[in-house]
């Protein structure tokens, strides 16, 4: 006797026939996994998922990440079902138009109960980890015996493309390590890519992976709702695990040609599909984005339960706030994002008398200041722990069995670190960062890209972060990263001077809304005369009566253009030294101070251990480079910046160059 | 009874001490895996390896990669013992010193007998996949009964953090699929990181992991070389899986107080160490890079042992030529790297007449005409085939069982791809191509760079190259991935402008020495009346007499171009059009050419589908830009165009803009 009725095979139905619909009308899209996961997610929603349609922000909501974001329909159905009022019917007939809330895939910041950007295959498993870690850390600091005011569920569909991608391997690797019970993954196992079956190229045994990863494994019958629900019941008993149930489907279930076959996958099915799925689902083949009042009801039954979650959950924070007041008023300040007053007092502050400092030593400096002050903050490294100077002095380490440690051992998974601070960013309730060499900042690309576009708060500190990483070589020294990291839209990229510039860098860090990379030497640095503009991007480090010419550098390169600048003074030239931390907080300043820092028709000569891409535009017609357009070397790093150019003497050449 | 004596020892740990005297003198380093993987080493060169140290570029040596690339003495050492003439005990003195061959990380391009260039982590993993299977395609495609002229093993070195990569899944999840069972792993399974004990982050239970790839697994202890060599005689032994041998070692084994922690990884031990380390192994503690003479020879007698394999090889060639000329001569050009006389006269053109086409069907139509022209051309697609236009017409799949197929299905694993390419391009013989969209060049770039770095032979196949991808929005539309990809020193992007275009592409991609990134569109674009100039970078698509501006685009934005210069005309504005579809071949041209086609104070509107970044280089003062700054929107591309820009009417506006 199965506990599922007609009615609730006709709620996974609707989901098709929407979906299919939506596919139809846009004439684009992806009908394959929402027809093939419409089961699973009806026993998800009808019988576990707590969440509030009416405020879909309430933060101890179960989230729920469709990795495989293609299947965007199946989201966009469920919003609509269960009544976020912003997702209505209209919406949904506007699937993939231009400036519809129903983009091709979902995006958490046009779509109101989305939870976070996903498509980029993979890119979800990484998130969903991340959520539940800042569950576990946020759970842990702030549970007491009885108040379980931090206590939800991270859910997620994964698909077969999901699995092949390595950031799946990462991600799933560390959350079995760190044993995150209420990390649960639907696997769609459905055997079919878009170039065909997936036997022309996977066939892992999927449970044995997982197995590996220290996962409970189950694998059921994805369209036999009496199973998904057992399976979902035994996956949330084991509390010291991650679950994966994997779930055998059909692609496209219910189309009579496609079904089952890689053209379930995507692109408009026809009508003719359309009206036989229909007519299989026993729904009416002539209606279209139509769906049964009785259906609707028994939806929006599901969704109108969040009321009454939230109202347990809100009446649960009141006695909270009574027992605990100080750790209530912490909590909310965390929800809301809110920073202590003063939390930037007691960022250090360092004289140019001071001993000579590395960026990346400067920013463990700052970590371990700002610990005491940002109490969201929380992070850790790709296991360059000792190099990227990111663990806060004596912080625990966030384990299996002791959630509270504030420094996560992420591996030497840089994908994942990214992907996992992302979903950590978009949880909320915490400010994550997370360390790497700058060189393998390549390796979490995809992830850098997802936070800009998606408005996650993930802070990146890249270290080691030109040539000057010396003996290791090319392999590990970044030439062109500066460039590529600056050229992705809303990412905020800072390389400091010294290690008064890599507090305000940390200043810009922690106060933006989006992502922010910190880019930082190995190499020590003195300590500038002045950095009072840091925070606009560029100022005038040092200047001259009437410059003859401007120096401009980011980073290590300031005080060698120092250095050049005081050579060209013992010359009789006048030349400006402009430090140029950030291109995006300069382009963010008025003409009219830009102007005065980088006056366009005064020459200038750009230093800066990088490819010169992108450089032209602050400098005008008259400029010369001293940059580094080609691999770098295994050397000490004073050998490798002599070769190429990085000395004094060069940048006195090229000075007297662009003057002549 | 062990097989190995004290000789054999001695012979293993002499890698030892001249690892420790390495690093010590360069202060810098990292002894731990070679140190542990000494007995492996010596195990695999005495009893298994082919090569012959007098002849490294042998065709049909067996292939051996350290993707854990930090233990580079390994390899320098090994060379060094075996006889590579060049690698001398000078240069082994000069560990990581400027010019010598004997930099941080192995580097193929620097130094005679290493394969690839690895360091950063993974990398090898996928690398080593290429090689075995490049080495698959050419025995099915050369072999013949009694001739089994291509023939090797590829054998690789992984550390824990190759192991934690997820590249390392997607390569090693391939191989399993595709039963390459010439493929041979050691894994140094020391359960130690940078961080400290794996335990900090790992916790996969790897021989679990590996099976349900499918492969062969074993786990010895590493340091006991009889277990080494039976399990390398049983990993030999299965034909249809690769195999991965489980080395359970000490990291640093026999430093006094480091060996088996996390301060045996990295940097100098310290003469104390040092000292201690070689009274444990036996030898002298008063000598520095000290080999003792009978060991010496033992190993030089190793590698002398080559001289006799190559002209076993050389007979059986000899043999080959008589019974299959035909097969041998185009195998001598495979080896050679030799194109056929004539090959490019098979490029499809197109006319202007000529219906519109995407430059992704140009590319599959110039695939099909280029496989039967370039015999090594060999390639696949990361599970996009469809869209991608990779397959040619009526190839087969490179698949278990017959590995003679040309089409190689990549999965969704495309970092994977990446390493695998190279890997194929620098085991020789193929010329390697592969397909995905182009925002997701991301994933692949760690191996992007590496191509370029160390000289791949590599072709990028990017379709659906900007925001013209149109319904799958912006988590699918590259935006900042051209300014991205022009970054990378030594790597050349063409982004053709129409179907001819796009047949100058490809001749630049099989033509060339490195890698070659083709950036193709998803959206059909008419055929263009001239494309002359192509091949210098950038030529004059369309001349105005006595122009008063220019505009300069590249790819999908040409053609608008063109109609924008059109509706300039009709206002008496004379535009010239520039088709610019590779800034690196442009940048190669004479001073004089550049200046013919874009003379530095001409104004000028750049006309393209991503950040401006890079392009103020090309374009003097007085310019505007008709770019993408921001990230794009789901929506039919002509809608997304429209909004963001990319209409006759805002170009012409920016022109008269730009005039005035």
């Amino acid at each position: 006797m199965s506990n599922y009725t007609q009615i609730d095979q006709t709620c996974a139905n609707v989901i098709r026939t929407l979906t299919l619909d939506a596919v139809q009308a846009a004439k684009s899209g992806h009908p394959g996994m929402p027809l093939g996961m419409a089961d699973v997610a009806l026993v998800l929603y009808k019988k576990f998922i707590r969440f509030n349609p009416l405020d879909y922000r309430w933060f101890n909501r179960d989230r729920f990440i469709v990795s495989a974001g293609h299947g965007s329909m199946l989201p966009y159905s469920l919003l609509y079902l269960t009544g976020q009022p912003e997702m209505t019917l209209d919406e949904l007939k506007r699937f993939r138009q231009y400036g519809s809330k129903t983009p091709g895939h979902p995006e958490n910041h046009i779509t109101q109960g989305i939870e976070v950007t996903t498509g980029p295959l993979g890119a979800g498993t990484a998130n969903s980890v991340g959520m539940a870690l800042a569950e576990r850390w946020l759970a842990a600091k702030f549970n007491r015996s009885g108040f379980d005011v931090v206590d939800h569920y991270t859910y997620s569909i994964v698909s077969d493309g999901d699995l092949e991608e390595g950031v799946s391997h990462e991600a799933a690797s560390l959350a079995g390590h760190l044993g995150l019970g209420k990390l649960i993954w639907f696997y769609d196992d459905n055997n079919i890519t878009i170039d065909g079956p997936t036997s022309l190229s996977y066939s892992d045994v999927v449970p044995m992976r997982f197995e590996a990863y220290g996962w409970h494994v189950q694998t059921i019958d994805g369209h036999n709702m009496d199973e998904i629900e057992a399976a979902i019941h035994a996956a949330r008993a084991v509390t010291d695990q991650p679950s994966i149930i994997c779930c055998k489907t059909i692609i496209g279930k219910g189309m009579p040609t496609r079904q089952g076959t890689q053209k379930a996958h995507s692109d408009e099915p026809g009508e003719a599909e359309v009206h036989g799925a229909k007519v299989t689902y026993g729904l009416d083949p002539e209606k279209t984005f139509y769906v049964p009042d009785d259906i609707l009801a028994a939806w929006r039954a599901i969704g109108a339960q969040g009321v009454n979650y939230e109202a347990a959950w809100d009446a649960a924070m009141t006695n909270y706030v009574t027992a605990f007041p100080t750790e209530a008023a912490a909590l909310q300040d965390a929800i809301n994002g809110t920073l202590p007053d003063g939390w930037d007092e007691v960022l250090p502050t360092f004289k140019p008398g001071d001993k000579p400092m590395a960026t990346r030593a400067a920013s463990g400096n700052v970590i371990d200041a700002l610990v005491t002050s940002v109490p969201s903050l929380l992070g850790g490294s790709a296991d360059l722990t000792p190099s990227n100077n990111t663990l806060p002095k004596g912080a625990a380490s966030f384990a299996k069995g002791d959630f509270s440690g504030r420094y996560i051992r992420f591996g030497i998974r840089e994908h994942a670190m990214g992907g996992i601070l992302n979903g950590m960013a978009l949880h909320g309730g915490v400010i994550p960062y997370g360390g790497t060499f700058f060189c393998f900042s390549d390796y979490m690309r995809p992830t850098l890209r997802l936070a800009a576009l998606s408005g996650a708060h993930s802070i990146f500190v890249f270290t080691h972060d030109s040539i000057g990483l010396g003996e290791d070589g090319p392999t590990h020294q970044p030439v062109e990263q500066l460039a590529a990291v600056r050229a992705i839209p809303h990412l905020t990229t800072f390389r400091p001077a010294d290690a008064n510039e890599t507090a305000f860098g940390w200043k810009v860090a922690v106060e933006s809304k989006g992502p922010v990379a910190l880019v930082l030497s190995r190499q020590a640095l003195p300590i500038l005369p002045k950095n009072d503009g840091a925070l606009k991007g560029a100022y005038i480090a040092q200047d001259a009566e009437n410059p003859d010419l401007i120096l401009v550098a980011s980073g290590s390169e300031v005080s060698l253009a120092l250095d050049a600048a005081r050579a060209l003074g013992e010359q009789g030239k006048r030349a400006r030294v402009v430090s140029m931390p950030s291109w995006e907080l300069f382009d963010a300043q008025s003409d009219e101070y830009r102007a005065s820092i980088l006056p366009i028709d005064m020459p200038k000569v750009v230093v800066e251990a990088g490819v010169a891409q992108g450089w032209h535009k602050y400098t005008g017609p008259i400029v010369r480079f001293v940059t580094q357009e080609t691999f770098g070397a295994s050397a000490p790093y004073k050998d490798v910046f002599k070769h190429t150019g990085f000395t004094v003497e060069h940048v006195v050449s090229e000075a007297l160059a662009v003057l002549s």
